[in-house]
């Protein structure tokens, strides 16, 4: 049941847009700090399937087939001669962007921003959505005990979460958040701050059935913004809702009821514009969403609350370590977000319930998770 | 000459929009913990002359009269019993904001953003045009020799300058930095950062008067926008304007032909949308600027270069201290900023040049100081 | 039972070494912004001991009679007419530090080292231990619901252990620490690092009765110091002990096993010399402990660790506010700690069990609470 | 004249304690991100001179042959196919220090805490001192046109004074220094300060001629320790000696007259002290030197003024970029210090001359440098 039967090396290569095909693949050849990884369970991410609908993500465009996927877990399966910390058989999360390692920007703690950058599913770069990746030593990280592959694979999204919340958010015991969107990512920021310790978490998103997860999962409080008016600008109407939304759920602009950071996990720019309304004077506010890449904003607000605005890309140095020992010390609890769950030859179906928010039976996705070739959808 | 004979303690105040008269006030009282300073040189802001031709900025609205100026230096003329380190005669450089030193952002470092601050020309609080003003002790800071009451009033705007680019924006020396707008405060930013030991100051402005002005002052490059394309939507503008301005000025998004740190002092909306283009990758950009408060931006630069973007408001903590050392050590000049004075009786005709950019000889200004009203211009 | 009858306004005051009067005292006058606090409960500290017993701390002499007491809580009882936030019969913590407001220190955020502080039982200023104690109003802080007058007056010993774990130490969730002492403020730094998601919380004692308590109360582990050889040097003894320590918990220099944190609380010696062998490569140690002020440490470990040696000085900023919050959310449970409660008629043998370390029944004391004049210890 | 005429490839071996041997070496093999440089000019360092005389500096043991020298620069005669900012020919300053790269310390941005590191001439790695070192293509620093490959050595030690004075120390303008110890590491810590625009600079040397170096070069003031009295413990001397240079020479504990930051560069114990004592409430000090690794410090002071003490340890990244800067900009003179220079074949006298403190003519010795084997001294 729900094991795939496709032979040998295999990948699901998106070949043009909206074509996905699988085909075989020679294993691949490793070097001496690198390993080869076995993949058990790939998570599907909203650019996953941007790039195949859209065949573009910005500047970043597909333009020859690429294999898809980069939120994966799995198996050592060969080991480099000058690696130690891990042996065949080991369960590894992947941390799927290799860096070069030698810029200023990876030796000053930042490689998110190296520009040479080896990012799994990014073009041009192959994915992870294959029997078979390779990566450096260090990014395998071994999955403690009681984590399973499928936390494994969780890892990337909750990585982003760690990125936003903790290391550019600085978030900390007793804090307030709110968090715009309650997709997987916002979902996992909100976990990162119960974690943390969060005071109040506040959830807001324009779905219903979303906000209702997120009050089982994280949140302390949901916010559904308010209808716009006939006509009315999308910053007035910004307006109206931060007030409404501060006035409904008690937020004020400093002591306690305040709001110390926000996160936007929606790309929408009425999320945006609404975040600089309710953060605090002298709050943080980090930009996780990518929607319109053009966005207004009011800064009056930024100038007279000397708020700091912070864009977060990807995950950087410490954040797959926080995770996996968050999730370890059961802190997160991953697995109310995998609602669906796919064998690799039905990576298509997997897609488009990704796409459709929901698959064909009704059911809302959240995360949906895809087997490797030879993996059963029971195993966890 | 240039000496006012308006007789007794007497102000220049804000009656209605456009309507500035004179009158006659009594001599503040002070408490224990005040100083009266008879007020020498007061520098005229653009907030001053926004108040007098809109009677407004954003929610800050003149209901009732009130005194204008907000850049002063002066005399001590009277101490309160529990004040130490000042004394009658004292040349001193007045910080114009009184706080109320019990809130979380008085006690936390972050005076600028407390609540109730007591700011001069801020409705509803008087201002420092007068022959009067009076404030807590500490905001008095005695001038050291060499630096002039001239300079003393200059200190509020070059403490903008401080606390934009060495306290928020981090400045260090051997960064490069890009600030676009050449008035006075831009023109303070660029001093601040050559003491600061920049490696490369590149100014920015649509005037080339300015841009001339900012070359002999302090900076080492300057740059001209190219001119919009007819129909062109200013992000678009701005996207090839920052092309424009990297590929004429050598600049790259890494390495030593980056800019570290970009601040607006322009409020222009393309200002800031061209400075999100040309900072470096992980770099921060500090909006001093105030015009229109809505302003597009491009949230893919900041998420992908991973950008700190910081709202400057005022002034904080070691800001004055700082502006007055850098000038008494000849590391900042302001001399050749002050390019108009005018007496007490003729605050009329400074509002007036100021508003118009130049005095009616067609001389530029940059900075117009008025002499208290029992002062010569001709003392410094 | 245990209710004191000393009648009308009453302090204990410390005439000279080992000689404590009950006195009448005026109730004190307030001016605007202050409150009269009726004191409930007051926590006897080592330092109110030290004054008791030797007449100073260091450079702080006790040259005229001085009354004791800085732990404190009480009711609001008379309330300054700038007063906003406080009314009459408010449950309060007191924070026992009053500063200047004015000094660089202050303005910085750093108010702790104002060199204007009046703290509470430092000479030349009177403390708390009498029937009113006034404050400015800022630093008596309302007590949520659920949080006791027992709680409230732990807050001032809980402050210091939030100041040096959160604020100094920078602690965060998943991060380990190791806390040498546990007395009452190395317990609460256990909590504090409790409540803030540590993942290992080591406590060191030579006591193992207090060993004990703290692993009922937040420890995962505890460590009794080896024995000391015969003429062997504090230095040799602490490498030696350091190495037991490590290999006993299975400490590492790097990595997961590693100690990000150290807290010595105990004021000794080789607890200091031990805490730079086992803290990482990188690490941070924060000293709160005040015994011997000169004392031997290794300068390599320092150095080719790049370890950062802090100070930590009673508290600042955020500290009281976080440390009521922590209390009032359940992360923090003072009660534990208060082992012995006394009515004020009794001080002197709380003080007396306080420097024995129990009381005459054998009892070991953590924390002994003294109620006011007019309460009765059997009220929280 | 001065040019060694020692055959072929070869290097000064420490063949056992004080006993330096020539011998040929073949040329090392690099691989694709290497480059093999030509040495041209190397400083001597005292922990050369250190393992010539003892063998080892604490636990780090010379136990077979080892060739030393660390401050080297030279020319590229070879580069690996993958280097692209590099070819044959350039001029460059080598950062003697190999790191794995992919340890939490790399990747986070400390990565001279990598446990793997090869240093050069730290046991049981080979130095500089030969006609060819090998290192990543990243740690060759080109050198600007100006700087000179006698510059180019002096980056090492300039690295070190970089990233305690601007990095660890968080030097800024118009801030105050005291360095203690004004050999080639005090002084370039004192010419960092200046180039960052420090106010003051006070240098402590027990050798006046020292001081008198020091103050010809950097320093704005310098202190002569007073003499200790017969049988005074180091630490009571220690606080008369801070005393009495307070006193003469105005420093206090806060405000302007305050030192903000102090390192010592001499290792000595009375040093250490004295800047407990000196350094202003809230204070940085950053420890280099390395003598005697068991000092007694004061830990009131420590506390009370809530100082930081921080050990540095070699630098790391953007140290050598702002070294090279600030040396290409003029800000930082390194030719002053270059005392001595010696033919490849002379290396013994050299390391004497170092170990003396002065050459055989009795000049005082602040930096010797050798020249390759093949290299005129003549040339810088
Ligand atoms: N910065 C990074 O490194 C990074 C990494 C991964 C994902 N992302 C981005 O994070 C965002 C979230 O990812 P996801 O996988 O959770 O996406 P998702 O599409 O599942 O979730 C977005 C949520 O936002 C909600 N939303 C839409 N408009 C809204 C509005 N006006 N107000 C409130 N909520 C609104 C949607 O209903 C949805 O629940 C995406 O934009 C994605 O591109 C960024
Ligand atoms: N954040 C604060 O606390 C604070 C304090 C003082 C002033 N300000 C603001 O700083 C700004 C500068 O103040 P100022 O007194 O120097 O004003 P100013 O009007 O004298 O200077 C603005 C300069 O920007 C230039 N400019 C306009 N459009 C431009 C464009 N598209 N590109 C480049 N340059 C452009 C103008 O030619 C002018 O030289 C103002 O907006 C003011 O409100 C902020
Ligand atoms: N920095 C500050 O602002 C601040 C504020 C309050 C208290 N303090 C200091 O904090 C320290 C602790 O205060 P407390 O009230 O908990 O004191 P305490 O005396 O109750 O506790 C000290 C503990 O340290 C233990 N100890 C003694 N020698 C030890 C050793 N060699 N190894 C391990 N443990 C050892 C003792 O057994 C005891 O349990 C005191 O030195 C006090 O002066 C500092
Ligand atoms: N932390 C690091 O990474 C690092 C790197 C290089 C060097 N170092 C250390 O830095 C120190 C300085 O190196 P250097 O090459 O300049 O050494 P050096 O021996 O030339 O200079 C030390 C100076 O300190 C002076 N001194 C000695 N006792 C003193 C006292 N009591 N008070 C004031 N001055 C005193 C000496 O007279 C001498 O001028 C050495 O200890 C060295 O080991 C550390
Ligand atoms: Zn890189
Ligand atoms: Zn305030
Ligand atoms: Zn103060
Ligand atoms: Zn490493």
């Amino acid at each position: 049941v729900g094991k795939s039967n496709v032979p040998g090396p295999c990948t699901a290569r998106l070949e043009s847009i909206e074509d996905v095909v699988y085909e075989q693949r020679p294993i691949p050849e490793i070097s001496g700090d690198q390993v080869l990884v076995q993949v058990k369970k790939t998570g599907i991410c909203g650019s996953d399937v941007h790039y195949l609908v859209h065949g573009r993500i910005g500047d970043f465009i597909v333009n020859n087939p690429m294999v898809l996927g980069h939120e994966s877990a799995g198996i050592v399966s060969k080991v480099g001669p000058n690696v130690k910390h891990l042996k065949v058989g080991d369960r590894v999360a992947v941390e799927p962007g290799a860096t070069c390692r030698a810029c200023d920007a990876c030796k000053s703690g930042r490689y998110n921003l190296c520009p040479d950058i080896i990012f799994a599913a990014t073009p041009p770069y192959d994915g992870t959505l294959g029997r078979f990746y390779r990566v450096p030593a260090d990014l395998a990280y071994p999955l403690p005990q009681g984590v399973s592959l499928e936390d494994g694979a969780m890892m990337e999204p909750l990585a982003v979460g760690i990125h936003s919340v903790s290391n550019l958010g600085g978030f900390r015991a007793n804090q307030s958040i709110a968090i715009f969107g309650c997709g997987p990512v916002g979902l996992l920021c909100m976990a990162v701050a119960k974690a943390l310790g969060a005071k109040r978490i506040i959830a807001v998103d324009i779905v219903p059935s979303r906000l209702e997860f997120a009050k089982q999962y994280a949140a302390t409080a949901t916010y559904l913004p308010i209808a716009p008016n006939e006509g009315e600008s999308k910053i007035d109407y910004s307006r109206r809702n931060g007030d409404a939304m501060k006035q409904q759920l008690g937020i004020e602009d400093r002591g306690t009821q305040a709001i110390d950071l926000v996160i936007d996990a929606s790309g929408a720019e009425v999320s945006i514009q609404t975040a600089f309304n309710i953060v605090k004077s002298g709050g943080t506010f980090v930009q996780v969403g990518m929607g319109n890449p053009n966005v207004t904003v009011n800064l009056s607000q930024l100038m007279t609350k000397e708020l700091v605005y912070k864009g977060s890309f990807r995950y950087g140095p410490g954040d797959y370590p926080l995770a996996i020992a968050l999730v370890a010390q059961g802190k997160i609890n991953l697995k109310p977000l995998v609602t669906h769950r796919f064998p690799f030859d039905q990576a298509i179906t997997a897609f488009n319930a990704t796409r459709a928010g929901k698959s064909e039976d009704g059911k809302g996705v959240i995360k949906a998770i895809i087997s490797g070739p030879d993996v059963s959808t029971d195993e966890d």
